[in-house]
């Protein structure tokens, strides 16, 4: 079983509150990727979403491609990693959201190619984070308008005191969140959800 | 051991060349990742790799992001990821180097926190393409600047007929690639190196 004190625990010795609610974990999810972690947390999310009929897993580059690919390998489904920046060699056949950012305070669209969502796929969204859930919202759109099923979110570290995860919760979405933050000081204090 | 075969068989049924000398590979690589095969890609580079010492994985966001943390997991090492996109929650205290985009048509900085990469570091470059090796160039000038030993680059795929690959071998960088394309034609036909 996934140690959840352990991410706690890490969350609390390396992480950063940066001025506007950021949360910084880059010595072993944003920028540094301690990959063992990341596989044990991609473990606890095939627990969860056991007999869910999981067959692709969808996420959002750049933060989340890791900790998708991981989950992916537990899981033995493929994983598909929606574009936000400019790129040439894209599809120009796509489904795209907006999602406002919170991190960077700008708005920017995702797309995924209409090659790798089909209306038979069960799609499992993995991200690193979920603050206010505009990213999450806008790939639950992609997956809407795929006509594919969505079996639910499945989340590192939630801010729960910024409201995205619960919003989508009374929407009738499943999210697994790994920790829920309820409260995040500027002196660096962190208050987890029991 | 790792089937090369079934890589060069994926990459000549399902990649397209685009004008540009661009191969797009987005069925398993660059956007729908089958994460299966990056972890045999990624045990394959073990092997080559055994013995080397490595102590760190270093990519570039955003396509490198899955094979390296496939890579990582077998080799056991963390994944550093370098940051091409301006992020509000960087560290400003970075190594960057500066890498004109073949795909893309620009010129972009690329930059790695110096927490992240030391002088005690061996380090193993992995990313999906190498084309004219601006990319790999530029990651190879960030572990020196900051004192790490270079042991090489582990590449999928390699264009050798844009050449970086074999300048970068010249100047004593020892570069594994999984297959390198030698000619490629807009009529979709691709010939690999022997």
């Amino acid at each position: 079983m996934f140690e959840i004190e352990l991410l706690k625990s890490r969350i609390l010795t390396e992480g950063q509150v940066l001025p506007g609610n950021i949360l910084k974990v880059d010595s072993f999810l944003n920028h540094q990727i301690d990959v063992k972690l990341l596989y044990e947390m991609g473990k606890e999310f095939a627990i969860r979403f056991k007999g869910a009929g999981v067959t692709k897993i969808l996420t959002v580059e750049s933060s989340g491609i890791a900790v998708a690919a991981l989950c992916g390998l537990v899981m033995e489904v493929p994983v598909v990693f929606a574009k936000k920046h400019q790129t040439s060699n894209l599809d120009s056949n796509v489904y795209s959201a907006s999602v406002e950012s919170f991190t960077h305070g700008r708005t920017y669209n995702i797309r995924v190619s209409k090659k790798y969502i089909g209306c038979s796929d069960r799609v499992l969204i993995v991200d690193d984070f979920l603050a206010n859930g505009r990213a999450l919202l806008g790939l639950a759109q992609i997956v809407e308008e795929a006509g594919a099923e969505l079996v639910g979110a499945a989340i590192a570290i939630e801010k729960g005191f910024q409201g995205g995860g619960d919003m989508i919760r009374r929407m009738g979405i499943r999210v697994e969140s790994l920790v829920i933050i309820d409260r995040m000081d500027d002196d660096g204090n962190i208050v987890f959800r029991e």
